[in-house]
């Protein structure tokens, strides 16, 4: 085992927090991808109805990086009954120039919170106005906590409100983030006043019937969708798409699967074939970002294989290969 | 990382041995497979041209097996001027039930090995005459030699013969093989011969050109074909599946799209929807086995997922979760 880390939850949690340097290098992760020579091979899945389980695993090989992750993410829905949480997995990270094994990181998940996020930051620095300050957050799991979190390091957020179904844990969600965050951030039941007073949206749920409606956008908006990775799920009115001036997918092929394009395409409100700047083609100006201050953008996050090279290489580049936080 | 086994290469080597557990343990893997509700994905491939590099990941999930296991396989053509073996790569065992990580298999490709090896025994015990003595073994590496020595633990194996296209590795391989295996083993630069000779054949070699002719082959032989688990690799004239009494594929899904029944599909000679018993079945008694002695019986190999999942949970069984040998 000479020479491979391997790394804990603990160890992990310590070592990457979600900051600044994290956003960066999720940053870095779309521009390659947007430079060319990613190879990301469709997302492996096994559904396991037997146990009410799945399995999907992701890879990326992206130049310039010196390693490249194989991420595997159980999601067994039976646990939570159990008293153990529904996801869990791990990465493994890969020299790219010879393939062995560099690191073993077993995070339970918490490099994909991590990373997501940093996304969600990423998506908003590139397409919101310079000056949003009010934050609407659908959903109060754990992405929605980290969204805010991450949102506050790109944007002059100043006030936020949270909605969820279950409007005990929006409050506990909101008590927790005033607390963290230190703004004011409000729970609410009422989900259109808080997307029609928002500067930025960001939907956080497994949604699998919108939540957005598309005459509740007003000028000057930026929505990130991020709740939907898997064909079944939607967050988004399908005409949000139509309504806005600019939709921008992490990945197109993966948005025309899976996340809320595919909606759109299924109502007939937008062409399969039509083509969409990518989030890494934005920030590199290949693509158009946002066209002015009363322009309404949304950002459209399944999650990327070149998310968790980048994030896998970010921690090991962090902790040292001996283990050792550098 | 409380309760995750992290074994090395040398704690896998020192605890799974191929004998005749390890052989047992894969015969189960494919009673499983025939049995029904196994969860078998399609291989995870990512070819990586920039670095001479590909990756595959495997998967597969067995009714009644605690675990399921992820098995990571890169292979990188450059390494060798490195100094480094080619290929490498890791197992990962699942919790069945939960989905956690269970262990970590650091096995660098030494779990694949032994696993294809035993795959060998269980399709000649299957297959075989009970009473061949005679092997040929196509190929010097390390398959060549597991091969013949898994050979040995299910057939009375009295001689080999050993053709591989360096002769100076045929000759260091059946040198090796005599001094282990306590029968003679000869190397051969006449593989008509050799073929022609043997009661069992088993084609070990990575090979782009049929090596093994239709005429060569005698009534009573039994051929495994274990090479080719890519679409450009073939070791048997196409013409062998159809002199052949009895050609029984590993998984008919894989050997149509890489094994030696792809070559006999694209040479027009079997029809692309014919269906044939899978060696779990034979086992099992749903498809026949030998019809007689007089018979010729062809298995096609190409590696299963199962084969991983099982080799995986038996490794951990026999080592135990704290990585103690039991």
């Amino acid at each position: 085992m000479t020479g491979i880390a391997v790394l804990s939850e603990a160890q992990l949690r310590a070592a990457v927090p979600l900051d600044m340097a994290t956003v960066e290098c999720i940053d870095a992760a779309f521009r390659a991808l947007a430079a060319g020579g990613v190879v990301m091979p469709p997302v492996l899945s096994m559904h396991l109805p037997q146990v009410n389980g799945e399995v999907d695993i992701k890879t990326a090989y992206l130049p310039g990086f010196s390693g490249f992750a194989v991420k595997v993410s159980p999601g067994f829905f039976d646990n939570p009954a159990r008293g153990l949480p529904s996801t869990s997995g791990l990465m493994i990270l890969f020299s790219a120039e010879t393939g062995q094994v560099q690191a073993v990181l077993l995070d339970n998940g918490y490099l994909t919170d991590i990373r997501t996020a940093a996304a969600g930051a990423v998506a908003a620095r590139a397409l919101a106005r310079p000056d949003a300050r009010r934050a609407a957050i659908l959903g109060a799991g754990t992405q929605a906590r980290l969204q805010l979190q991450t949102l506050c390091l790109v944007r002059p957020i100043a006030e936020a409100t949270i909605w969820a179904r279950d409007a005990d844990r929006a409050a506990r969600a909101a008590e927790e983030l005033t607390r963290a965050l230190g703004i004011p951030v409000r729970a609410t039941g009422d989900r259109e006043a808080a997307v029609t007073q928002a500067d930025v949206i960001v939907t956080t749920t497994p949604a699998t019937e919108p939540l957005l409606m598309a005459d509740w956008l007003r000028p000057g908006q930026h929505v990130t969708a991020m709740g939907s990775d898997q064909p079944g799920k939607t967050e988004l009115d399908p005409r949000c798409l139509v309504r806005a001036d600019l939709y921008v997918p992490d990945r197109l092929s993966q948005t025309r699967a899976m996340g809320e394009l595919r909606g759109a395409i299924a109502a007939g409100l937008i062409d399969p074939e039509r083509g969409f700047g990518e989030l890494g083609e934005v920030l590199t100006g290949a693509a158009p970002g946002r066209a002015g201050p009363e322009a309404i953008t949304i950002a459209d996050l399944t999650g990327t294989g070149v998310q968790d090279t980048a994030i896998a290489t970010h921690a090991l580049a962090r902790i040292g290969p001996e283990g050792e936080p550098r």
